[in-house]
Order: structure tokens, then C-alpha cells, then sequence
């Protein structure tokens, strides 16, 4: 096929290599000037033999797919997946409106964790939410009071909803409001504070109380009052438009945010409010370029679990974490957790701290991954490694790699710099297993200890025993239903 | 260098090749299923000899730049280029602030013509802004008046003005001032309509005379009101966030129109006008992505005025075209014009229109691409392939090539997929001639009779004879300095 002028042309071109595996070669490369990227990469199911023997006997006869059950199941949940028609909907308090939520129960982003087993910023944001309660005046009191017994402690996901970092949800908290048109499902997620002391990055000082009631009290009926005027906003075509204008929709929310302002502003001018109200609304909005992620975060839930429940789909429809624990549920083993401890997160860190004041990786925000962008779009974001590290390059090997374990390519969200390419949408747990590709998440870090506030940003690999012992457990039952 | 495994490796990679010149080795590529890309190109000074032997003899003696007189002219243009700081000053009349504005003067894009010789959306918007100006009752009126030689005609480049398309501007019209903070120097242009039926087309039915009507008694004033409160706004900091999320600045300006929204939208809040005033102009600012577009022109303006009149450099200070002809002018020749027949523009097409119904290549918009931005820059815009035709691997190339004839990477505007390289900025005559390879630039396209409107958006191809001829005069003004 190469001939010598073809070759003698190619070596012409400026050459970019990468390399998968061994380091030797990369290194010849390397000492010839031509720039290589690495790629981690591990053996099939980990070099696990009975693992590998699971997945191999999942395969279909021609062994270019899964086994009929598998792929028809898969075939049903990565079309709800596609078919989802996320809005939103509204505002409302979230005893009011997230099912199952009591009065002394607060929620948290990741699978189940008790006060004993949480980490420093979920315990922070945990004291907050109780002197935010009023149940707490102070630090002392919110600690006795959340070891108490009187508080319910439940994820997120447990209630239809997703939290960033920490996630906590406390019953009076105003909450979005999204709904899956397609199937008449909601999903709730509470309104994006801004990045630093935060409390959904376990601080809890008078400002980030202060700053909790006045969203309570002016931000969130306000939007309200702006959504019943609007009418609904639909949210899958602006994640499109975000994704064409650098975004990512986990930790790159810019666009998104700036196409969300202009277009509620004249509605939120029209508002039988204070002008001064009004204004204060709209410059905290410009402040706060994450406002949009709690918007992107339901989205995804709301699309996800219209896919979830699926017997023998291998789809996973959750990923999420607590700061103690990384956990996934797949659409066929329903509310089951596959966890494992969290991992550290690899990033950029905000002056004066380092990676020694990490807390492990923490939130629900990694459901914007699972549904087909964060991560897994940040070939449309090559301005966000500013923020989570790495470069432009990378970004795009990130996206590229995850068509690997993903089901198919999204109808609505697109990679202009990938030709238009639809986003990497729907994890099979079985292609994570057998590849040995874990997600690509990109994530806030949080201080370790309570009361702090963000640290940094970076990317994460997420531990790949959850998934294994969720394509175990996957196996495990349809083994059972042939029998 | 390149030994066996090293071959074989490149070769397990996807290839992608770049052409230049012969078709055949691209031919052979194809055939085995690499994409290739064509880039047109032409061989130096376009095979004139005599033209290469002027561009020769200016070469330095080591032949890796140009002679001494010319590479110091050439860096002193490009630091000032590099060092402007322009802001949005405020809004004036244009009779009140534009330099030399005369009452019965209508100012137009790209280089002199008279009435007789006005391509039609030309002669459209002059139409317009003569029923604009209360002087015309009707179309007939309109030409006759245009006629009587009452009305001096004159390109908005002589008055440090810019104009999109038609680029008519008229004593009674508010424009942005924007100013050079480095150099004191300010530079003027109206404020942007929309798309469509718009006066800068061509088009002057009474829905576009009331617009402009409108943006004179509401939009305008409250956006000079709306600067003083907030205080001068920096245009590079602007258009350089723009270029992260997917803008150009030439005719991808929906992430500049965003930013400006959200930036302005508490201090139109604020402004003593009637709510449904404010509501209005931000529905209007919703509404038209291409708002922005009027600001990075007189930012591009400005910013080129000050690296203009340096004798020596072989800089392009401005490249215009009014729908007849296309025009350059150098820092070294001042106010001179070097034109030539303005080019077809190769594009997409709106429903309803075709290549037939357009008007050649108009406007002053290209001072965009002269600045370092707009299709210098498509390669931070892919997704403006949807609008002007194209792929995003094409965008990215566009920009690549621009490095061959410009004289700098921008200390401010940067292209994220490109690892953050500096836009390319500052274009050289004589590396133009030399290479043969053209300026890349974008714009939309006009219907080619009056009354009409915008018809789409393409790619044009400038004429290099300007570029030769600019070169030429060049040559002749330091041959006749060093006698």
C-alpha cells in the first residue's frame, strides 16, 4: 500500500503519534521530537479470567455484539435514552414536590453513607443545611444533632434528584423542576449557588447561609414567576447550542449560562418586582457561569430514568458519588449499588492549596457523563482544560476513546470539531469491562475538611470494580432468568 | 530517522493529508481511502517574474525575512497592532462625532464609487437611508435625490468608520464610539439591525425604516446611558472570551452577543426608561446574534488605525469591498487603494435564493479578518460551517493557513483547539505575493438588487492583483527613498 513518495510525504506532515500500552516505543518517538500522547489502557476485564469467561459468554454467535436479550433490552434503553424530552418545568420547595422527601430528612449526592462514614465536605455541607434549617445554631449543634437518629440521611438518587458535590437537599430548599416530556417523568436538582465558599462544597459561614436565603426568598420565586411567563424552556436543544459554543455541560457551563440570561431577561424585567431586586437577580446570574450545571444535572436524570429499569440491558444510568464511595446502577439491576472507595481527582488547584487538601471525589454531577456530555464532550470544550487541566488535544482524546464503551451516538447533542459527530451516549458496563475504559469525568474538588469551600477542578478515573461487579451481577441474573 | 516499526506504525493510524498543488499524488491518496484535503494554491507573485524579481530584491540578505528599512517599519506596525486597548467609549450621533461627517453626506463600505457605478444592495441601503433621513418620500424620490449630485457619497474608511455590507451610515445615525486606549484614537460604526430585511442588505421597506427609527429614539440612547453607568467595557477581553466559546467574530457573533447581554442586563434594569422599554431592547438583543459583529468592527478599526501610515511596512491596514470593486490599503501607501472587481462569494443559501440572486462581495466587515479575527479565526468557530458553508476541518485549516502571510499569533485572541495559539494578525503584502496564498474571509451575501435583502453566507476568495499591486507600490515608494 505506502510506496516511498507516499511515505516520504507522510514524514513531510508534522506527525502526532499516540501511544497505547507499552512505554518503549513512545519514548523512541519522544527522543526523536515528535510528540506522542499517552493513552492508559488496561487488559480485558482487568486480566480477571473468570470475568473475562462472564463477558465472553454474554457475546452474541457472530461475537460482534451482546447476546440477544442484551442487545434487545439495549436497543429499548438507549432509545428512551435518545427519545428523552428534558424541559424545564418549573420551581418548587422540595417537600413539596420530590417524592418521598420528609421533614427531617436531608439528601446527599452518591450512593448511601451515614453521618460516620461521611467525608469532611458532605459533613460541612450537612452542618449547613441544618443551621440553614434553622434546627442549628452553630457547628456544635448541627453535629449533635446529625448524629442524633432525628435526621434521615438519602441520596439524591434515591428521590428523582441530583446534587453537585455534596448534593445536599434540605426540605425547604427551592428546587428545578425538570420534566421528561417524552415519558412524564421529573427530575429535581436545587438552584447553582457559584464556586468557592459554597455549600455544596461543605462550607457553612454566615455568607453561604445568607446567600441560601436570599435565593430561597428572591432568586427561586422569581424564577418561577419567569418560567410560568416563558413557558417551558427546553433544555436539550440548549445543551446543543452550549456544546456549539465551547461548552460541556458539567464544568464548562458558560454558553449555557449566557443563552439561559438573554433568554429570561425580558421576562424576569417584566415581573412585578423591584427594579433592584430585578438587577441584583441578573448580576448574580453573570457572576455565576455554573448556574446552568444544576440545570444540565437534572436533565440528565430526567433522561436517564426514563431508560432505567430495563431488564437485561447492561445500560448504566447512574454514576455518583458521596466523597467516601463511587457507585453505579445499571438500567437491569435497578436501585442496586455497585460501589467502590473514591478515587482522588487529578487538577488544577485554586492558590494556596494543593492536592493535599483534596477530599476523594464527590457528587451526582457525573450524571451529566452518563448521559452523553460532561466528560464525555469535551472535545466541544477545549477551553475548559483552563479550568480541569490537560490540553485541547487530550480533550478531544477523551471524547474519542468513550465511543468505545458507549451504546450509540447522540441524535441532539454534536461535536462540531468531530464533524458534527453526536456525543459518546449510553455506558454498556459490558464494553467498560470489556475494554478496560473507564468514563471520562471531569470534576470540582472540594476541601477534605468541613467549612472550607472549593479547592480546585481536574479530570477523575473512576475505580473499575464497580463496574466489573456490575457486569458480574448482570450476568448473575439473566444466568438465573435462563434457568 | 524512520525505520520499519516506526512506519508501521504511523500507518495503523488514521492519515489525514493536506495537498498542495498537483492533483495527482492527492489522487492516489483518495483512491486508498485517506482523506485528503486541496489547497488551492498558486505559485509565487501568481508566475509574474517581474513581480518576483520586486518582491526579491526586498528581501534581507540572509533571504529569512525582509530588508532592514521594511522588517523594522513592519515591527514597529505590528506592536502597535498588538498593543491597542479598545473599549466601548459610548454611542454619539453620527454627524455629532464621526470626523468629517457632513449633513448631506452618506458614508459607504469599501473603497470610493459613485451612485453609477453602486452594486444594487448598495444603491438599496442608500435608497433607505435617504426615506431614513425624512429627504425621500419614496424609491423614486430616492433616486432622484441620490442623483441630483446634492448627496456626496464617501467609503466610512476616509471618516475612521466601518460599515457592514452596504455600510451606510448617515449624518442623523447613533453609532458606537469605540477608543484606543493605547493611541487616544476612536473609530465608528452603527449599531447592528438583525438579519434579513435589513437596511445593510439592501432592503428599505417601512419595516426596516421603522426599525432603524426605533434603535435611534429607544436602543440607541439607552445603550449610551447604559455605558455611562456601567463604565467603558473592554472589547479585547470580549472578543477573546468570544473566540473560547465558539465565535469568530465576523459572522459568528452569538457567544459576543451573549457575553454583551449579560454584561449590560443589570444596567438597563437600572436606567429610569419604562419597563417594556428595557423588555424590549433585550428581546431585540435575544433576537440577533449579529449585534456583536458592529462592535468588533470599529474594535478591529481602531485597533488597525494606529499601526496605519508607518513608512515602510508592508502591513495591510484595511481590506474593504463596497459590491464593486475590493480594495486593500498598506501602512507604508496610507490612503491609498489598491482595488480590483469585487469577487463572487461561494455559500449557502437562504430558502428561496440561489447564486443568482447575489450581489459580488460587499462590506467593511473584512476588517475583522485584517485584525487577526473573523475567518482568521474560524478555526475557534466550527460550528459557523453551518452558516457560511463548509467543514469544521476546513475551518481549522483556514486559520493554519493564515500564518504563511501574517506577521504575528495575537498576544490576546487565541485558538483553544489549536492548543491556544494566538490568532494569526497582521497581514503582510509582500508574504501574500510572495505565497500566493490569499486572505481567508467569511460574509454574508446580499441580493443583488436593491430592496431586497440578505439572500446567505459563504466564503470569498479576494482578488490578489490588489495584493500585487499594493506590493508594486510598495517597492516603487522605498526604491525611490533610497535614491
Amino acid at each position: 500500500m505506502a510506496n516511498g513518495t507516499n511515505i516520504s510525504a507522510l514524514f513531510s506532515e508534522k506527525l502526532q503519534v499516540i501511544n497505547i500500552g507499552l512505554d518503549g516505543f513512545a519514548q523512541t518517538l519522544q527522543e526523536l521530537g515528535i510528540p506522542v500522547e499517552m493513552m492508559d489502557w488496561r487488559p480485558p476485564a482487568g486480566g480477571d479470567q473468570e470475568l473475562m469467561a462472564i463477558v465472553d459468554s454474554l457475546r452474541s454467535d457472530t461475537g460482534d455484539g451482546w447476546q440477544e436479550e442484551i442487545a434487545q433490552a439495549n436497543q429499548e434503553a438507549i432509545k428512551r435514552l435518545l427519545a428523552a424530552k428534558p424541559v424545564i418545568k418549573g420551581i418548587g420547595t422540595a417537600i413539596d414536590v420530590v417524592p418521598g422527601m420528609k421533614k427531617n430528612m436531608i439528601l446527599h449526592a452518591g450512593p448511601p453513607v451515614t453521618w460516620e462514614r461521611m467525608c469532611g465536605p458532605m459533613r460541612g455541607a450537612v452542618i449547613g443545611g441544618l443551621i440553614y434549617k434553622g434546627l442549628a445554631n452553630d457547628v456544635r449543634e448541627a453535629e449533635a444533632l446529625a448524629t442524633s437518629g432525628e435526621i434521615t440521611f438519602e441520596p439524591c438518587h434515591h428521590h428523582a434528584a441530583v446534587g453537585p458535590m455534596a448534593g445536599v437537599m434540605t426540605p425547604s430548599m427551592p428546587v428545578w423542576i425538570i420534566e421528561n416530556e417524552t415519558f412524564g417523568n421529573r427530575a429535581y436538582c436545587t438552584l447553582n449557588e457559584g464556586l468557592g465558599k459554597v455549600l455544596r462544597y461543605g462550607a457553612y459561614s454566615s455568607e453561604v447561609i445568607d446567600r441560601l436565603n436570599w435565593m430561597r426568598n428572591s432568586l427561586a420565586p422569581m424564577m418561577a414567576d419567569v418560567i410560568k411567563a416563558h413557558g417551558v424552556i427546553d433544555m436539550k436543544s440548549l445543551i446543543t447550542q452550549a456544546l456549539q459554543m465551547g461548552d460541556e455541560g458539567h464544568n464548562r457551563n458558560r454558553a449555557g449560562t449566557s443563552l439561559f440570561i438573554r433568554e429570561i431577561a425580558p421576562f424576569l424585567v417584566r415581573l412585578d418586582r423591584p427594579r433592584e431586586e430585578i438587577a441584583k437577580v441578573l448580576e448574580f446570574l453573570n457572576g455565576n457561569d455554573h448556574f446552568f450545571l444544576n440545570l444540565t444535572m437534572p436533565t440528565g436524570k430526567a433522561s436517564l430514568d426514563a431508560a432505567a429499569n430495563i431488564t437485561g440491558s447492561s445500560l448504566v444510568t447512574v454514576m455518583a458519588r458521596n466523597g467516601t464511595e463511587f457507585g453505579i446502577r445499571l438500567s437491569s439491576t435497578g436501585d442496586k449499588w455497585f460501589t467502590a472507595p473514591a478515587p482522588m481527582v487529578d487538577g488544577l488547584y485554586l492558590p494556596g492549596f494543593s492536592a493535599e487538601d483534596a477530599a476523594p471525589d464527590i457528587g451526582d454531577s457525573s450524571i451529566t457523563e452518563t448521559t452523553g456530555y460532561g466528560g464525555f464532550a469535551m472535545a466541544a470544550a477545549p477551553a475548559i482544560v483552563q479550568f480541569v487541566g490537560g490540553t485541547p488535544q487530550r480533550a478531544i482524546e477523551f471524547t474519542q476513546r468513550m465511543y468505545e464503551i458507549t451504546m450509540a451516538e447522540n441524535n441532539a447533542y454534536q461535536v462540531p470539531v468531530l464533524g458534527f459527530r453526536g456525543t459518546p451516549t449510553g455506558i454498556d458496563v459490558l464494553k467498560v469491562v470489556d475494554t478496560g475504559i473507564v468514563p471520562a469525568i471531569n470534576t470540582g474538588i472540594a476541601h477534605k475538611e468541613p467549612g472550607i469551600g472549593m479547592v480546585g477542578a481536574g479530570l477523575v478515573t473512576p475505580p473499575i470494580s464497580c463496574f466489573r461487579d456490575g457486569a458480574r451481577a448482570l450476568a448473575e441474573k439473566i444466568a438465573k432468568q435462563s434457568n
